[in-house]
């Protein structure tokens, strides 16, 4: 268990077949005295070199306003890995990283910090053979973006040098609703054309999210019993057990429904629902993933098919939790939504008829993050209708987080019985199945930016098309009536599983 | 823990929805000295009696030569429950079993011991209130059944006095060609009515075997892809690890194919291929299982896809095994099979062009029944070619023993990779489901003979159709070369696996 970079013992037993290794590059993190770049972007920076897939001469620049030299920013960077990172940490790799880690001291409105941000780069591309390859990480509020893009264009680091590339990564919210989505969009495509442009969804670093493709497309089981015909519908959650915590200021006004379903659930319905792609291709799925949001029918009734809850306080595990009117920084009078539920459908030959309920929320029973396809019964019985009372719906659940894996949930015979007939289930836990620990979502994100491999990335069209699904769900409630209440620690609003009982259904309790 | 007949809390707990009791009756077991009768129906009687699923009058008749009084009989019965049944011995239960326990002393040729039967079977209906219901169990050589059954005839016990009924269990061999099979069918049959018969295949009283209808009937997800458009050939086994025992005067002569296949396998193979019935009903359920076993065809070329073998030394569990010829009490220049593969092919809509690879065999690498079903690759894979190299074919496995339960194999993505798929597995496993324990076959057995519910043993007509599969196979290697030869320990002979190879697959190695 010792490497370092290029000849990697844990590179070679995950990646035998297909070494990625990135080539010469750099990343600039934007707003790197954050939370999102201390906890994720620095450690998986690290993981990544320490298994092997960072060139050699890789660096890292960091550009904030503190008043820090390179050394103190290698020191937080070195404090964040330690804490963070999912690999041991061993000093030859950090020795070998420290050599290409600078820092830029300026704030965005800062002529001379870009060009000094300008002139770190290029003595990079000598000291450290960078190649004139940089990604753009902008870690900040979406208020700063249009400034920093422009920047980035002013001072010509935007535009690659000949036989080079830039990237730019954007972390969401990717707009509030279609309109400023839109207007984000004009505003980063005026300078970044759209293969220049990584829109993080961490959700899709995740690997059980990319299982969902592998396991649809690469076994023969699953696909024909995966359309109208033997489905009767589908259950999307991302149920959190945790409040709000220090987000008040960002979450307040968002709610659940765009901080949530806009992006990760409407994404995870995506790669449910689609079509095979010809190839693996970036373009290819994005296309399909498109038509997909593309084909979403609104429930005809927004006030039956779509709940919006607020927690009220509550208890969970096993301490009292406040309600969200009374966390500090909310308003009183909020109506933002801390859970979301929707019906769709989607609108094609393969789905039509077959609900799609997506939920999530915070301070619900257990954190977990599944999608549950759950089948129709048999369509006759040739057993005692006493044998089968206890027989639920097939389905098959993609365990997204945490415990990773998949269930299948079919009916056995009871021993010692007749014929009686009863729910079981079979397991596949993905850290069981493999040695190899599954990376941090993180760690595939930032190397795919820096591989140019944009097959994870959420392109425009599906941001746009996303928003449009949700723009007239978010106009409803904020003309109709104020959020449900439900206590901390529970599942949500009754109106929520009132919702699914007017189908003859109910939530999954995962 | 404490139970007795009437009030049960292990039957309350198994059979809750469908409590199956016996009513009134009696069974009378000839060749009760025998081992059969020792290790696996007395336990069973006990096992049944402590489930409280006997009435609690029933009688226990042994028909031997030996010169026993009631007692003697009663302290073998107890000998054999205490040695072998399988839920724990209770005085209470035994005290009341006991009251019931006949034995009557004689020959088959023997009218008086016969008239001694009648006397005592009348004799029971009055003490133990038995109503005339008796089940004769014929646990003797097939060369007796003539005798037994015209004796029965003979002594007007074969027939029901009015308002009860009188039924005739067999044991395997059910001859050992078509001919001598029909003429076996033909004596019982003149005495006993075609639903007063009832075949024991004790493959079928086992969980695993019954649950194959449940599984592919009760769910939705496995039926649809249960057919030649997702199908690419199942495979059949049943490995013993031992060699021939102390079997030698039975086996030699007959060999793997007659032993196992004519009956086990191919009853398997009907239960995994049948289309579904109507109902849960015997008639209903012999009549698609004759429909797959009229279907069979067999290979065009009986010396390129049947192979049979013969065990030489080896080694077993880390002992030396001696080979066949070397048994004891076996003809050294026999011919007989210890090994056999054949494959089959199913001529209807379903099933035409899948490959039934069917397989049994003594002295092989270890004890396993399991019936695999596995699929074709997907029809297109839009990953790199190297991202799936490693990846199998996709598998539904029903392990029927031991290790009783279900694995499905599949593709998943290995983690850490950009997309390489591998194959892994989920289990569902009987044992670790259900609370109740699995019952034994001989349990299940015999209460449905008690029952008079005939689902789980062959008729007359799926034995004459099981013959007629195998007899052209047998008389092809009476009249060509002899069995190959493979090591004790082995996964049997070369030859096997090259009937696969040549179309392409390989034997499961389970």
């Amino acid at each position: 268990m010792t490497a370092v970079h290029g000849a990697n013992p844990l590179r070679d037993a995950a990646d035998r077949r297909l070494p990625r290794i990135a080539g010469p590059s750099g990343l600039v993190i934007f707003g790197v005295t954050g939370d999102l770049s201390r906890k994720k972007l620095m450690p998986a920076v690290y993981d990544l070199a320490n298994r092997g897939l960072l060139p050699p001469g890789f660096s890292l620049i960091g550009f904030a306003r503190r008043d820090w030299e390179d050394e103190d920013f290698a020191e937080v960077v070195h404090d964040a890995v330690k804490q963070h990172s999912r690999t041991p940490f061993r000093e030859e790799v950090w020795q070998q990283l420290i050599q290409g880690m600078r820092f830029v001291q300026g704030n965005f409105d800062d002529d001379a910090a870009f060009e000094q941000l300008k002139s770190t780069i290029q003595e990079l591309d000598k000291a450290q053979g960078t190649g004139g390859n940089f990604a753009f990480y902008l870690s900040v509020p979406p208020k700063f973006f249009p400034q920093v893009v422009q920047q980035l264009k002013k001072h010509e680091l935007a535009d690659a040098p000949e036989g080079s590339w830039r990237r730019a990564v954007i972390e969401k919210p990717f707009g509030h609703d279609l309109k400023s989505a839109k207007d984000l969009n004009a505003i980063v495509h005026e300078v970044f054309a759209p293969d220049q442009v990584f829109r993080i969804d961490h959700y899709l670093g995740k690997e059980t999210v990319q299982n969902i493709l592998a396991l649809r497309f690469a076994n023969q089981m699953f696909e024909p019993i995966w359309n109208r015909s033997y489905v009767d519908h589908v259950q999307i959650t991302m149920a959190e057990d945790i409040g709000i915590g220090g987000r008040a200021g960002y979450y307040d006004g968002i709610g659940a429904a765009r901080d949530v379903i806009q992006n990760h659930l409407l994404q995870l319905m995506a790669l449910t629902a689609m079509e095979e792609p010809a190839s693996f291709d970036a373009n290819a799925l994005v296309a399909e993933k498109a038509k997909v949001l593309g084909a979403v029918r609104l429930p005809k009734d927004l006030s039956k098919d779509t709940v919006r809850g607020q927690y009220s306080a509550g208890w969970q595990g096993g301490e009292k939790a406040v309600g969200y009117l009374q966390e500090e920084g909310i308003d009183p009078k909020s109506k933002t939504d801390t859970y979301a539920a929707i019906k769709l459908g989607v609108d094609n030959r393969r789905w039509a008829g077959v609900p799609f309920y997506l939920r999530t929320g915070k301070r619900l029973g257990r954190r977990v993050t599944e999608i549950a396809v759950v089948f129709q019964r048999a369509p006759h019985s040739p057993f005692d209708h006493t044998a089968t009372e206890e027989l639920g719906q097939n389905a098959i659940v993609i365990r997204v987080q945490p415990d990773e894996g998949i269930t299948v949930r079919f009916g056995s015979k009871v021993p010692g019985t007749s014929m009686e007939i009863r729910d079981v289930s079979m397991d596949f836990a993905y850290g069981e199945s493999f040695t190899e620990s599954s990376p941090e979502a993180y760690e595939r994100l930032i190397l795919d930016v820096l591989l140019g491999d944009a097959n994870l990335f959420p392109r425009t069209e599906e941001v746009e098309l996303s928003w449009n699904i949700l723009d007239p769900i978010e106009q409803h409630w904020d003309e109709n009536g104020t959020p449900a209440q439900y206590p901390a620690g529970t599942w949500g609003p009754v109106e929520a599983d009132e919702m699914l009982a007017r189908d003859g259904r109910s939530w999954r309790r995962p």
